[in-house]
């Protein structure tokens, strides 16, 4: 990672600089949040800092508003929303059924063709969705912080009408950012509106689902399954109850994986170099107050 | 299914007529072929006759060559590509490793998204599949009888260039109707080609496929796994090799099922009756010479 996003910066121009020299820190690990206040305290010249991840709820309490902090939002977007198409497909068709299986089966499965989507959030990922379905005749609805029309979508609707769109939806697609509004928004009230044939498809964080009303709303027959490429907690651990629910379909974070994500970072990376040496608009720019 | 071809065949302004006076057969069921020639010895009048299936070769010893005979080619396609989609983002993003999966996994999987893509066959199914990837970056390639471009298509090849269509791909689609000339052209030949990285799915006909040489394909690491919606025998017996092989995903024909084909085939029934009453083509004409 650090030579590819050393190759980055000098395409765009830019100069490898020590600590005391440096305007701009590309944040190269994900796990080193903590780390950030020991090295930000070693460079007076800091101006902007280029993180590494989608989101960045690890790295909010950080944040100094003197400085400009841009992340990796939308940049690992389209293989996250083909994740989401890929745990749809494999819900709804009941591949989950047919992996397992050493007999022929009955043939059952239903079509994400024609289907009610509901997307929480309005950010890339909703982008990239709505884009990868475009021949698939679904009505998608968006649920986000404005009811501004999401481009792409039937209906956008604020996150107070939430209920409302889980109660129409085949597919419940989770893409927010991970926010004190949103978190454990998804709980037994909200699968409780949801029809009980539908998916929950789960590519935001964890900490939106409160794990254990999930688990109670799939043993119940509440929703139709589940696909959760992120948990919560997370890594899930071995002998959690979602593991042995053959409706949850588990994915250990590979929305994007690092061999997807590293060249999408990379290209970040540059964009970013060459707007900042030139002193052009950042892409991906973090709004410390709504802390996304 | 009986009501709902006698509903569409009285919506398209036809009547339902003993076997004496009937000039056309809505043959509704897929299973028995072997009693055509006795329903068709007792009417005089039949000039047309409308077959269930897709696939029609169970039936083509009964066509006679003074009648016509349409059938569903076409009508259950865009489901199947559906599937095709599934079963191809269920083997490249490792569906079939995470859901039997009883802990947190390493973080493995491939993008549909930019793939090369190698269709075998110039029917519905590539159509529908071309369009529902039309937003996937993917290369596509069709191979068919003639190399008459294929819409698009990147590339479009004709049968003889199998092996080099084959060569390149990262999923090989065999989406063929069954007949002589198709038979048996997956073999170990076939499988030598492809990368070991590549998956096939097969929404064609079992008999496309030598199993065998799958299985040997399989288990040498020859190609990265197989999708099969089809099997040769199918349905593929308990105890059979392919139930123990990981990477090989194996679905009960399910790419279109009977609740998703119903009414599709219904309105394929309702369109031909009226065009039959009107002196109007017939759609989904069988070519008795080609045997789909």
């Amino acid at each position: 990672m650090h030579d590819v996003l050393t190759a980055a910066v000098l395409r765009a121009g830019g100069t490898i600089a020590p600590l005391a020299d440096a305007e701009g820190l590309i944040f190269a690990d994900p796990g080193a949040a903590a780390e950030y206040p020991t090295l930000a305290a070693q460079m007076p010249n800091l101006t902007w800092v280029q993180l590494p991840y989608a989101g960045i709820e690890t790295f909010t309490q950080h944040l100094n508003p003197e400085l400009t902090y841009t992340c990796g939002k939308g940049t690992y977007a389209e293989p996250v929303a083909e994740h989401v198409v890929t745990l749809a497909l494999a819900g709804l068709r009941d591949i989950w059924k047919y992996v397992p299986a050493t007999a022929w089966n009955d043939r059952t499965g239903r079509n994400l063709l024609g289907a009610n989507v509901t997307i929480l959030g309005g950010g890339g990922i909703a982008e990239h969705l709505v884009r990868l379905l475009e021949n698939w005749r679904c009505e998608i609805t968006v649920v986000r912080r404005s009811d501004e029309p999401f481009p792409g979508a039937h209906t956008t609707v604020p996150t107070s009408e939430l209920h409302n769109a889980l109660a129409t939806a085949d597919v419940v697609v989770c893409a927010w950012a991970l926010t004190p509004e949103t978190t454990g928004l998804l709980d037994a009230a909200a699968f409780g509106t949801m029809k009980d044939d539908a998916w929950l498809i789960n590519v935001g964080r964890g900490a939106h689902v409160v794990t254990d009303d999930l688990v109670a709303a799939l043993k119940a027959g509440t929703i139709g399954g589940a696909g959760l490429d992120v948990t919560d907690p997370e890594p899930l651990p071995s002998g959690h109850p979602l593991w042995e629910i053959p409706n949850a379909i588990i994915t250990p974070h590979v929305g994007n994986t690092p061999e997807m994500g590293l060249p999408l970072i990379a290209e970040r990376v540059e964009t970013n170099t060459r707007n900042f040496i030139a002193g052009q608009p950042l892409i991906g720019l973090v709004d410390p107050a709504a802390g996304y």
